[in-house]
């Protein structure tokens, strides 16, 4: 079971994937009804990134980085690439050489449960990454793992071609199949905040907007 | 001993509160007497915000950021929310909505010993947060806390209108009816830092400023 | 064999330690046959610093800082501060007056398997420092440890005189016997890895540039 | 996709279930191509216990165990309940009294990334139990989860109706449809093991054993 | 603030005490409304103990045990040590001789934010402790701290007098002045609890015993 | 520098090892002027055992376990396997088999800075490990490290040769060319504790016995 390349991955339609970018982690994953959160010691490099792409899995022996070579070669444009350890690992299995390469091939960034490297280069090269760790430690390469099979990343399971949304907040991950749903589900989110933002702006309270006073002094809440 | 809301909180003077915060964490916790500061886990989402502030405090439920509507409407100009969950919990309490609410109260930022989500917005509006993790998972509203009860906050407790001090170093708690002798003592601590760097800007060695060597030698320090 | 101060402390070349500088804690660690990387809690205050510094090492007590005070004198232009408590601490044992001091002897920056407080003013001054925590929690100056002795700082060995490099990476460090010939082949690697560097922005596959395809194929490699 | 209780849930065969706990945690892992095992966090209550059991799965949101009582009423005699909740929570779900209704009808044990409590009694009920934390802070009953869908628990995905097999040594989990040809290769390892563990005890080497010297002087081993 | 002893301390009356201990933590906590337990990770030296004692605390500087000594003074027979280091520390403060002393004083125990050593001793003994870490390193008697002021141990605050219950589950907190109402609420809640236990023997379901069936099909609950 | 099995080393007398073996870490510790303690996460898969014996060395790579089968061929009687992986890793390195030849060479158990499994077995064996994890994945053999070499294993420097000191309380580890001194230290210090713990037994204070009144009264503690 282990050895596989997985070469025809179905991808979501651009403007799927580019429309859940621009509304982020926090309200995807709210839009999905709260599944699909990345364990929150997942943490970017640097601040400001925010992105949507498709995920290009690989599964990877602990201290050993042979398949990211593999897998960088069934990257497209718009691809993300998504490496969990199959024992856990801080050691640094991805630096600017091998950025360098995958972002050649439209590569949009990395989320590895794991460490990374060169972090300096990769923020020069504005090349995000979402990781466990930063480490220097090197990789070996001498045992297969698989490329684009399912893996599960940080507490949650990532197929290939599910859509990975990352930004200062985390990461999330939306399943293909229900993309265009969960899109539709985010922007009205979105929408519905931004009414609630105004009225905040102005002095509007939480208790007055959602109407919460009656329910709360049925629960209790006494003011002294 | 849940479900209460205190409405009546003494708070100390604004030109304290803001002496205080002009001197920093590192400051004004010796000046105290090395007491009142908060576990190290608790980070900024950014870096460079230092103030005090009065605090409003949220014993909260697991996973259930209720209390905080709740605790808004309390919020007067130059207060600062804290919240302590009853259950260890990373899920993201507090958002770019809340922030957006409590700061046209006049709440000046969010101490907080669980997780905060919207960073990217939170830092665009410059609403500083200190937190235990940054998480994008919600929470719900379902179950009674209580505000502005005493708290214990990632190891020290918290009471309403006592000032809390935080920066790049953490964040300090200083008790509501210490704060002007406080104060008086972290200026003091201040100058004679000043007339110290001062000293050891010219190489003046901290052996020779603080008559070390005799003590030193004494407990019997070697060269060799 | 605590109170010792050793004071003869042999240093590298400084051109051969500005060297290691230059190629960054990945490189150099590559390039030693990857030995000397201390543990990767170890993160630096700020961003972008990249240096190399030869090691004046301090074995201090737990929340104990009074031997930094002994170290500072022990300073050469070109130096920095190492130091592992000898019981694990989060207290903060270095400041911005310290770093003063320290600097006008010409150090060039810390590195402590402990807490750093001050660390605004130290980001300020550009003193950087790679520590295990930030913490405003000050120290006490009660108990002897030892300067410029072998200590073990987040899981490495290091000697007086014994060479630091430390960018965003973390930290690693080389033996002072073996710094020339590290550097030459560091600087080969680099070299190599600016060929290759070349090669992947114009799309060569590592499959390819390193020739893996038929070592991948006999470990049963298979494309689906 | 919350609120979901399938019912129909397909066993293996309970020989099969037995042959695979006879043989424990680490042969099976092996056999399967180490593949399976949850994080090493997940420790018992107390020592001794080795089983193997058919998963009866609970996806179960932050501190609240409501979805247990429901997930009891699908347990059949030789299940193994294994809980995760939705966002991470060190709360105790489960104690003596749903162990005792669980007992009653027919379950094994139970594996939770999450808190247990009651442990003092459980261990007196032979009720085992492996869990990332003991905490005695109760749950409450409020929002739905689901009951026998696929969940991630400690890393990996299991599903209803997958075997587990637990002893002191951590967690596995078989897929129902690969457990026999599992516990062919897991048995066939025993008896290998067997074999091997007679020629250790006479003093044998594994240099020699597994003819282990070429290959290490092909890589350079020196004896000095 | 430091260097304090109160020595008029308020007990709860002895059998108050000792029918909260027989309860255990689990209960206990219910009873009081989930509040006053301890973090987690305070975990028994050995398994089995289950007590209740009124705390002496002790606020002890890092890695400095001198105030101990003065502490055990202040025992009565009945009491259990409770110490927080003002400072993270996993030293070793106590042993088999303070041990020795502590019970000829008729110390019951100990509950520390921190290290033991000696445990072999301290189980021989069955003298129990619950502790954040087993750590063999000692400690200094340099500085002073307090005995008998209201600490913050292991996330809540503890104030000489108050009732600590101990057990496997792990150390919860009552209040004096509540203990008696306590004590009352955990007897029904206990004897309440054997009543169910009788009925899942005999396979009486949660869902029916709770009436819970009407109110998940409410909340959406759907068998498939 | 790696591939490297250093074979003529020199170990202490066996009656010293074994003198160190009865007083166990603590009193050893002390003795040696509290150097040597290895951290505190190294703990014993079960209770009980205590044992001094001369470390064998072994740097290896994460998650490749070849190594130990080159080092058992190194063990005389009396002898003990300590491991340090050169990238952190919990892998379980080690298990029955390994136990089983390493026994039949003499070895007295392992101390490993990474995982072990069979843990039933090896109780069953009372083949003691000290360890920081319990993990059931297994490693591979493919790359080299060595055998005999000074390492650092759990923050202490390990040479072959030197004397490991375990019990419940941890490891310490005492250099070969200071064991006589520090047997005879850790025996007066013993004698020592045996008086006084005669003392407290009889309910003397430590106030008392210590004379440390006059000093507290010196440093201002004030009674209340």
């Amino acid at each position: 079971m282990t050895g596989i390349v997985v070469q025809n991955v179905e991808r979501a339609d651009r403007e799927i994937i580019e429309g859940l970018g621009e509304l982020g982690v926090a309200t995807v994953h709210e839009a999905q009804g709260r599944r699909g959160l990345l364990a929150s010691y997942m943490r970017p490099i640097y601040s400001g990134a925010r992105l949507a792409a498709s995920a290009v899995t690989i599964s990877a022996p602990p201290c050993d980085n042979w398949m990211i070579h593999v897998a960088v070669e069934q990257i497209r444009d718009g691809d993300i690439l998504v490496l969990a350890p199959t024992s856990p690992s801080d050691a640094g299995y991805f630096g600017d050489l091998l950025a360098t390469s995958a972002k050649a091939r439209g590569c949009r960034g990395l989320v590895i449960d794991a460490g990374v490297r060169d972090i300096r280069d990769l923020t020069a090269m504005q090349f995000p990454v979402w990781s466990k760790a930063v480490c220097a430690q090197g990789c070996v390469k001498e045992t297969l793992g698989s490329v684009n099979v399912p893996i599960v990343c940080a507490g949650e399971m990532i197929r290939a071609g599910d859509i990975i949304v990352a930004d200062d907040d985390g990461v999330c991950v939306v399943r293909r199949e229900e993309a265009t749903d969960v899109l539709e589900k985010a922007r009205a989110r979105e929408a519905n905040e931004t009414a609630k933002r105004a009225q905040f702006e102005v002095g509007v309270l939480g208790l007055d907007l959602y109407r919460m006073r009656e329910r709360l002094g049925e629960k209790g809440l006494k003011y002294v």
